[in-house]
């Protein structure tokens, strides 16, 4: 059939994965991720050929996946969350464009950490936000820097990706201390680890605070915006109704 | 039970709504929502108690929705998207919290529009973005505006939720004149209306013909950044890697 979907599963829980995302796994010949995401759906992909692929072979993984859909086969390529969101569906149409392939390439939405991060959370977000990963593996770190700037001053909402890893570890403090700049020590702050997925763990607490809690590559951090206050054991963002 | 299901059942077409939403829906007694919504789930409220509240009532239907909780119900309270994105998430804790109720409210994600409309067009977030609602309703045009301006500065990806009304048409006219402060005219533009729901279309063009297309408040508008490229019909912002 010579096609390839790009596949968002959702934070991890089943019950948050698609119907859409399931039938095209089960549609499938051959399944391509990271070993973590296909260990969450041990029985969609039974009697199926599994690849299971390493960290850091992206561009490797879709030329593998181009390789096969062009021999024949049904070929999905799973991301966690939503594959439009620092997934696989940029480098997957990039390397289609870069050989020139009529390979069809279905991109299947998910539901994206940050949504899931924040349902745990209450309702942070609820306002105009932004999406920064602090990974400067791809991207000038002078570059994230400014767009933490600028979405502080902004007053967005501000949801972190790949805050940390255990190499990479002073960019989510000079993170926070641009941030500090603009917003009061009080923001609250929501950290999320494994959101909607074993293992989910969360913590609220303030821009002052943050750092004495632990966070890593599978957390999502959320800061609020100068309107934000913590009720209860939730965080919320106003949008601004009078009640 | 007291409990309330605040509920995103994600783009509209059933495929991309997770079974959490699904199960939520048919664990309630009542289900409160915009009658456009919940016609699309038909059979799921079957034999239910159905509230179809108009639009702008939002602080209604969640005094309504606690009201029923207290007296015993279970209720789901139905967002489109994901409900901490624009929907209901954030009004049902901030009147919990006035009303000073111990109802439990758990929120569901869903797929949000930006999700949806990006799989529709290819790939064109994949990198640091930012959301941003036009509607002045609840938001000084000022703060918005500044807002446009910084993203544009941050060079983020833009996406634009509630572009444009039948009594609201200026402000997609302005923002686009902010984003060519700082953004080439040839910058890749997808409109999106509908996406993943009945009569999904969608259109790529350019921040300089942009206007030239139909944008209504079912459409979601992505403006690209500067390294973002149209690769055959589809938009494409790159992530970085070395292909
Ligand atoms: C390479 S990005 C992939 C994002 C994914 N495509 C999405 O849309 O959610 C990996 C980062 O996403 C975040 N993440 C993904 N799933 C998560 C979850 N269930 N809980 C918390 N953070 C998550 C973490 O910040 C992690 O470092
Ligand atoms: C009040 S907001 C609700 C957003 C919703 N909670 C979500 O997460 O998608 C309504 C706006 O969302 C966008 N929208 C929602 N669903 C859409 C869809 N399926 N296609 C295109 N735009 C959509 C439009 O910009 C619309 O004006």
């Amino acid at each position: 059939m010579k096609k390839i979907f790009v596949i968002g599963i959702g934070p991890g829980e089943e019950s948050y994965m698609t119907p859409a995302a399931k039938e095209a796994i089960l549609a499938s010949d051959v399944v391509i991720g990271y070993k973590t995401y296909i260990d969450l759906i041990p029985h969609l992909v039974e009697n199926k050929k599994v690849i299971d692929s390493g960290m850091k072979k992206e561009i490797e993984r879709c030329n593998l996946a181009l390789d096969l859909a062009e021999e024949g086969s049904t070929v999905s390529l799973v991301s966690s969350g939503d594959p439009g969101i620092y997934g696989m569906a940029g480098a997957m149409l990039e390397v289609k464009g870069q050989r020139d392939s009529t390979v069809i390439i279905e991109v299947i939405p998910g539901v994206t950490a940050v949504s899931a991060a924040a349902a745990v959370l209450g309702a942070p977000l609820m306002h105009d936000f932004t999406v920064i990963s602090l990974s400067d593996l791809l991207t000038d770190w002078e570059v994230i820097k400014k767009r933490l700037h600028l979405a502080a001053e902004g007053d967005f909402v501000i949801a972190l990706y790949n805050p940390k890893s255990k190499g990479r570890v002073t960019q989510i403090e000079e993170a926070r201390d641009i941030l500090l700049k603009y917003r009061k020590k009080e923001t609250p702050v929501g950290i999320v680890r494994n959101a909607k997925r074993e293992g989910e763990a969360h913590m609220i607490t303030t821009l002052d605070e943050m750092l004495q809690h632990p966070i890593d590559m599978l957390t999502v951090v959320i800061i609020g915006n100068s309107n934000t206050f913590i009720q209860g054991n939730k965080i919320i963002t106003p949008r601004g109704y009078a009640l």
